[in-house]
């Protein structure tokens, strides 16, 4: 859809809303990126190139990076369609001075300078933060993550518990959990104690929320075993808790890192009412994988005091699926209630065309459902754009 | 969307199309609200402001109804996004006089006198029908209710069947099936007299349907049970059967009243082929409860002669799902096959807003679909609008 | 939605690109309509009127046809809302000058009597192809076909396995099998060696796919069973594997012919995870029916190399549903993996109206999401489309 006036006038107006980012995968001692080989490096492109043809040659750790770039580069006319490859196009033309429309493959070494001399410069961090508009970013930290070495005012710590829930039975996982907490798990009671010290030392460092995702058939029950103990440590540690639901590991198993899971729609929010009757003081925000269950999860928000919309994620992050998924949870779930957006970035060059594709679509349902029908004047529909942005997780993580 | 002038003529042809209401829960011998209490105790509010934090003292017995008014009031701007939100706007403007766009808490008392001097007026019943343009509202009726004291003429009794099927094994309910009917049910010969009893009742009493709500799981077989029985007397008493399929109750064990209640996506309508092979001269009109199975019932209304999908019901009763589904049915499935529309409302007010929810987008499906590409006239959509929200009703319920 | 200029000239633009037909049933020695019977019959039209209140008494064999057409346009005014009725109209008008935009029953000597003038003529069917820019045609053709007396180059043989999967246990079966490979089919050994003659067979004769349709709970395993030995031939002989998931037969059982069968939602892709997995090299062409599953197919498309989305099939194949689902796809399925549209028909005049169906969707959302946001120039947003209707169909089949 073209934006038309109304559309283009919302859009400035929300991307003037200083944003938290409330999910990412940040590393914060090297947060953005060193050269064009760390964007590209993205899952998105390494697997949409793999799925388009390229075989996995060039992502071996031996190969020169600026040829990695080089071949990538030369797969992506077969998937310039893609929104994807739009928030590549906006990161070159943002970020790295580039002026065309589209890529060629000749394009790769002008590119491949100019970020080497942007990215080396010394304050180039803080300039992307800058121009993102960009306050704060929440991390995804191992359990026996010091967090140390960084600011945890700019880069907030959040409590990754998947090893915790489905990998404890490996001896490695529990090694590093015992070197954590100094503590042998073995039985229910260590388990709690152990999961205790880690939720102390994760809130004493100023995590403000604990995360997993999960497979589609994952069903909680109350019991002595770990996710279960971890939501009762939500609860005494005041920690919302983000449910990332709906992922199979590993479904494609020749595919690139990170380019290997999918989903199964054959998945229910019923299969955690259990859950949320027993922890009504726990604040869950859940992402959901597919917009079939986007519909599950805009009914539970809205009966559920104590559950939260998060965000659009990963396969449900296009465009499509945005406006659809949105526009029912604005027609129906409490705005208190919505976490608008978050990047899922690993580098901080994402955020700015992952939000921007967000924002233009809210600007223009916000424009079609409230602004034109005469339900919000223009001043309120961009305070409601604030209060998914920004009040919410101000108020909802505490920061 | 805006309203162009094509979706404004459309809209105003079709409100002047008188309306049946085919399925609400009226109460006859109270159809109008009596205070703003009635209009804000509907289930919508009170678990939307309990969902966004209100918590469930205001909605005791003993609370003083102005009092509760107040606080549910003051909890509204945190869902004054949603549709249900611009549902009661609507009636404010349209039955209370209110000028204004929002409200604030300081409305409250302007708002409850408006409602007390309206509601206490004589006529108030007949303005809000005449106002809404509804000559018929079809009731949703216990199976003891003696139908006595009101003009099923205009009130339409549907014999309403979830305890006979789900609750048979109480005996509280076989006390009252054992009064109404005079029949102590002890097998499926004394259960097949007693149902046929309530038939001869209710269809001598004026009703026009028989009803049920179905949770995902449910799955009818032949046998001796009362719900197949219940389709073979929609079949000898030529009844259609209203199939309102998905809802899981009491979800939510700690929500307000009504609004426990919430559904599991993983449910099929091929779960009901038996019975829609079984009985092809019983009409099945079929509500859903999420998008994804909308396009089951499509498919469904398209194949079977018996299937009619059936309006628009309580999580997919939102702009955003109505129009998708709405879209699709247009396509798909013969128009005479269709139930545009039904209100489910408690309190007659909610008729004029829900229907007019509904009329906007039919008017813009119309025009976008239909008109502007050539395929009807202005007069042509309008007819098939007449055909969706009444014709339909008239021929298939014989009202 | 209207055809805005925009809209209009990529339409027209859309409509030079000569089309391959990458499925149909076409029965390559009549591939023409003789009769407005052969138009009227088609399975839409006899399920839709069937459904509208259509007894199966005009259907009979020994019914006089001029009389079964006449019945058929009487009961179209039922389902004058719906596309399929629109895609008669459009060859009504195409290809019989027929003036009117309705139908009454009072046009139907006039059109059968058109129908007889313009399909009797000897050119027929090549001015249908060519007035539908259509070069070849896939075929849908039983394994015992000898492929003879035809122009395989025009009219592409295709394998279709349904018979070898599903009813090998039926004797007419294994007779037909030993009959057209000369083999006794009585283990896995002789099964293989029988699948193995069947495709020098058809590969000999220009056959370019393999293809099935299969049930929702369908899960392939590694095993000696004859879906597997397909993909492995598939494999051996490098032909694409059109996979058509998810259609449950005779669920309506009274229903007409081709008019029996329905879906079950509650499918998943993930039950194909290990045939994807062991096949890398064979390239599997996916039809779903639903749009909920079409999110778990663009997904699966962006992730495994050797899965291609293909059309838009059966109860997926309206306008509301292509329009979701092709925007879904063009945002995140590289563009060289889509195979945009094949027309699934039975009689070459459905190719017009159903291609233009797909064009005019795929003119608006190539407008509002590509050319209007900058993103695509108009010559671009056509090369686009001449990717998902023409090359890829060349390249994926070898054609």
């Amino acid at each position: 859809m073209p934006l038309d006036s109304l559309v283009r006038e919302l859009f400035t107006e929300i991307c003037r809303i200083p944003l938290i980012d409330p999910h990412s995968h940040i590393n914060p001692h090297q947060p953005a990126s060193r050269s064009l080989d760390d964007i590209l490096g993205y899952h998105y492109y390494t697997e949409l190139a793999h799925s388009a043809g390229m075989d996995q040659k060039p992502l071996a750790a031996d190969v020169e990076p600026r040829q990695r770039v080089h071949t990538i580069l030369a797969y992506m006319d077969r998937f310039d369609n893609t929104v994807q490859y739009a928030w590549f196009l906006e990161i070159a033309r943002t970020f790295l001075d580039f002026p065309g429309e589209r890529f060629t493959a000749a394009d790769a070494d002008v590119l491949w300078d100019a970020a080497e001399r942007r990215m080396s410069q010394p304050d180039w961090e803080n300039e992307v933060l800058r121009r993102s508009n960009i306050e704060k970013v929440f991390l995804t930290n191992d359990f026996d993550d010091p967090l140390e070495g960084f600011d945890t005012n700019l880069y907030v710590p959040c409590l990754r518990t998947d090893d915790l829930v489905f990998h404890l039975d490996k001896p490695e996982v529990r090694q590093r959990l015992a070197k954590a907490t100094g503590i042998e798990v073995g039985d229910a009671a260590s388990l709690r104690r152990a999961i205790g010290k880690l939720f102390e030392h994760f809130t004493r460092k100023g995590a403000k929320a604990c995360a997993i995702s999960l497979p589609p058939d994952f069903t909680p029950r109350p019991s002595q075993d770990a996710f279960w103990m971890l939501a009762e440590h939500c609860h005494d540690f005041q920690l919302p808790f983000d449910l990332m639901i709906g992922v199979n590991r590993r479904v494609y198993r020749g595919g690139v890192y990170q380019g290997q899971d999918l989903f199964d729609q054959r998945t229910s929010l019923l299969q955690y009412a259990e859950l949320f009757n027993a922890f009504p003081e726990v604040t869950f925000c859940i992402s959901v994988l597919s917009s079939g269950q986007n519909q599950e999860l805009v009914s539970h928000s809205w009966i559920f005091p104590n559950i939260v919309t998060s965000g659009h994620w990963w396969y449900s992050n296009i465009p499509a699926y945005i406006e659809t998924d949105l526009r029912a949870r604005l027609q129906a779930v409490p705005k208190t209630k919505q976490i608008g957006y978050y990047s899922d970035m690993y580098k901080l060059e994402f955020g700015l065309p992952k939000f921007n594709m967000y924002r233009r679509i809210l600007a223009r349902v916000l424009a079609d459902d409230f602004v034109r029908p005469g339900i919000l004047s223009e001043t309120g529909a961009v305070e409601l754009a604030r209060c998914l942005l920004r009040e919410n997780v101000e108020r909802i993580f505490g920061v």
